[in-house]
């Protein structure tokens, strides 16, 4: 049977069925971009031939062109036309962050892709005991627990996570400093508005966490990209590229691309350099709970004597995304600013998830879960990196970093990393490219390969696809 | 007996108990404030001495109130010592949306404050019903429902909403449009970072809603107020002060303080102007659906044919604030727009929530519940009406508008409005000052009175401790 040619995307007519025709178009283009039929940077037919072609209405073609923009798949170029996302094998697999299916209506419910970066494993997650406990919550909630919440957080989840950030990450911290957020972005997004004015340079880890620089931008703030090397984010550099920097953001613990994790030496002269310069340090902690070989290094939080560091958690990691709750812990001097920018920007985060979660923090669950997924993570990531060394040999160069939540792997001889994710995601697979991490030109290459959904028989198979895939 | 002198703040020392002693000091200002022994403007012992009357550590004190600062009860004047916040009776109770208790820790839970505006009837929300379909939804999530849920919102959600709108509200729109947001303060905030540049002008209804012209005012917009006469904004008036207006927001079905609708006539030459300006309106609905005499009308939306309305609808007030669920309705034209900038700034909202919603709406009870309330707030602002007028009789001057959810009440030869509402305060009511609601000089005074959750037979009392308190 011939394969259809990789850019062919079928023009067969759409068919009146129980799927409105729009949901059909955005199905079928989604499902052609997913398989390769489409491909980043490839121009769609217009519009009008589109419509024309499929018998359905311009309006049809222009609402599922506009619902895949707005999500990522599509780019609207004006009279220019209508192309595939670029950042298709860029921005979204390389993402912590990619929005997964939750519609059956739409396509079948599918798990994570292979490799996509970011995500906790879903299978495992302890689905039965957060419904329980969730129905629980939801029982109680009654007068006061259903109107608005407490701008900055639920009393007793904001001291939960206290308690936790104590005994777990080395941060001591009164519950008043906590303060919950819709994620990790929304408390980026909190920060900027609190804290910078337009064109404020920021240091920003190169390469670094996409979306998180697309926060500070959104917000008119100047990422000034510092480079990271082996031993994180290289400060002296900051020193010279942007002295008078408001602010510095950094991922510690497992660096959000290499997986590095901040030399202490580095630690204590970013911590000194804010302490001087009167700037403030966020710490995204998104994955320090995940260490595999020795002790986890305790919070950059908890070396901060000058109450310099914003620190950054979130649970999109640590139990799942679809919760879309996080926290920030602020220093003391900033609690006012802070909390009357939350409390002009919303009314406080959902009750019953704040209070699912501090159930499941106080009644042990929450120590539990992290522990259980730190022994499976490390299985995991054992798994796929002897899979990798087996097929691949001595074409393999991989630095297996004593942490984090996915392995870099580079490919002597190979053509480039975007070329290779594209190849990847004709089989079905969700690499990110390293060379897309930078703001600047891109210094380094290879493939991001996340590593907590790939359950470890699947190791071996997932491997030697990738090899058939890449060539 | 003889009564606590009204500012007589009790400096009785901290007791060390299960409960930290910044919670103790923290529950203790906040009741003092509820009970009128600490009044709105009053100035605050000094931290220092606070902390030695109470035996507790100067730091102790400085959380407390910075806490208490954070949630609006205390405003912080540097040198000039800390006050209580004179918009306690001003921003908090006027406005819709009072956070309140939901922590048994800090003190026992209780109910919505008499008079308080911008609530539902907390006490008669199907509360059994919603933990069952919570309970149900929550043991459905699984796999790539627990991941990132779509930026734009649940599709489910998103096709129920659309269908519920056209039935209920008048407006015809695709699933595509509508975008789910944390409740309309975030969708505002999303309007205005998609559409508006700083120091843009946007005409405002003066008086006004306060929360909606501080997120204009966050976004560095420029809110222009636009007077409010007894058929609703003065367009007219609109395109005297700012003919280039990039934006302009009503709440057309009640307004928002004064209860009277905007007339069909402005309503169309509101949309002409913003068709042939290019600019774009805010409908907030926010209780549309609360109309008792004759029948509601449709949204603005309906009439809105050159698609320049950004429909806002809230979950707030037709389900339960704590929930933190709205959503907009958006123009085509603006759908890539505005899915580019929410993708910036949060990764979607909570999934089992919007899951809840879904279901809630698509089997039947949202229609439902939204009648019962009618039928019940008709009742209770009838008994209130009535009860107000056995008591005040001919002092009272109250115009009942046929819908919204609070009634506006002058009492001839009283004190400002502002020390009526200090004086209520001070019986545990917790009416809003009309003349609080002006960005201007305020042209007008008088009580608002929240009804929704003054049952009926408390209204007679509730009618008599008021007058009591005004004298």
């Amino acid at each position: 049977m011939p394969r259809p040619a990789p850019s062919a995307f079928p023009l067969t007519r759409l068919v009146r069925s129980s799927l409105p025709l729009q949901e059909q178009l955005y199905a079928r283009i989604r499902s052609a971009i997913a398989k390769g039929q489409l491909r980043p940077g490839e121009k769609l037919p217009s519009a009008r031939t589109m419509a024309s072609a499929l018998g359905v209405a311009r309006g049809t073609v222009d609402m599922a062109f506009m619902r895949l923009a707005g999500e990522g798949y599509l780019l609207a170029r004006g009279p220019a036309g209508t192309i595939v996302s670029p950042a298709l094998s860029i921005d979204r697999p390389v993402a912590r962050t990619v929005p997964a299916r939750i519609s059956e209506s739409v396509e079948a419910a599918s798990d994570a892709r292979p490799f996509q970066m970011g995500l906790p494993a879903l299978d495992l997650f302890p689905r039965a005991l957060w419904a329980r406990l969730t129905s629980r919550a939801a029982k109680q909630l009654a007068g006061p627990a259903l109107s608005y919440p407490e701008i900055l957080g639920l009393p007793e989840l904001r001291t939960a996570i206290a308690s936790y950030l104590a005994v777990s990450r080395g941060v001591s911290c009164s519950a008043a400093q906590i303060i919950v957020t819709g994620g990790y972005q929304s408390g980026l997004g909190l920060i900027a508005q609190a804290l910078l004015s337009p064109g404020d340079p920021v240091w920003f880890e190169e390469p670094g966490y996409v979306f998180a620089r697309q926060v500070l931008q959104a917000a008119s703030a100047q990422p000034v990209p510092i480079p990271v090397d082996g031993q994180g984010m290289d400060v002296e550099a900051g020193f010279g590229a942007a002295p008078q920097a408001r602010l510095a953001v950094v991922t510690p613990a497992h660096h959000s691309a290499l997986g590095v994790a901040l030399s202490l030496a580095r630690r204590q002269r970013l911590l000194a350099w804010a302490a001087s310069a009167g700037a403030w340090v966020v710490e995204d902690d998104y994955d320090g709970e995940f260490h595999y070989v020795g002790r986890k290094l305790p919070a950059l939080k908890s070396l901060d004597a000058a109450d310099r560091v914003i620190y950054a958690g979130s649970f999109s990691k640590t139990l799942f995304p679809g919760l879309r709750l996080g926290y920030l812990v602020v220093p003391r001097q900033l609690l006012p600013r802070f909390a009357e920018t939350k409390s002009v920007t919303t009314r406080g985060e959902p009750t019953l998830g704040q209070k699912t979660v501090a159930d499941f923090i106080v009644e042990g669950h929450f120590g539990r879960h992290l522990k259980r997924m730190r022994g499976l993570y490390a299985q995991r990531r054992e798994a796929l990196a002897t899979a990798l060394r087996e097929v691949f040999g001595e074409r393999l160069s991989m630095t297996v970093e004593p942490g984090g939540m996915h392995l870099l792997a580079r490919f002597a001889g190979a053509a480039s990393d975007v070329e290779l994710v594209r190849r990847a995601a004709r089989h079905g697979l969700s690499p990110t490219a390293l060379s897309t991490q930078y703001l600047g030109r891109s210094r380094d290459s290879g493939l991001l390969l996340g590593f907590t959904n790939v359950v470890e028989e699947r190791a071996p198979a997932l491997a030697r696809t990738l090899a058939r895939a890449i060539g």
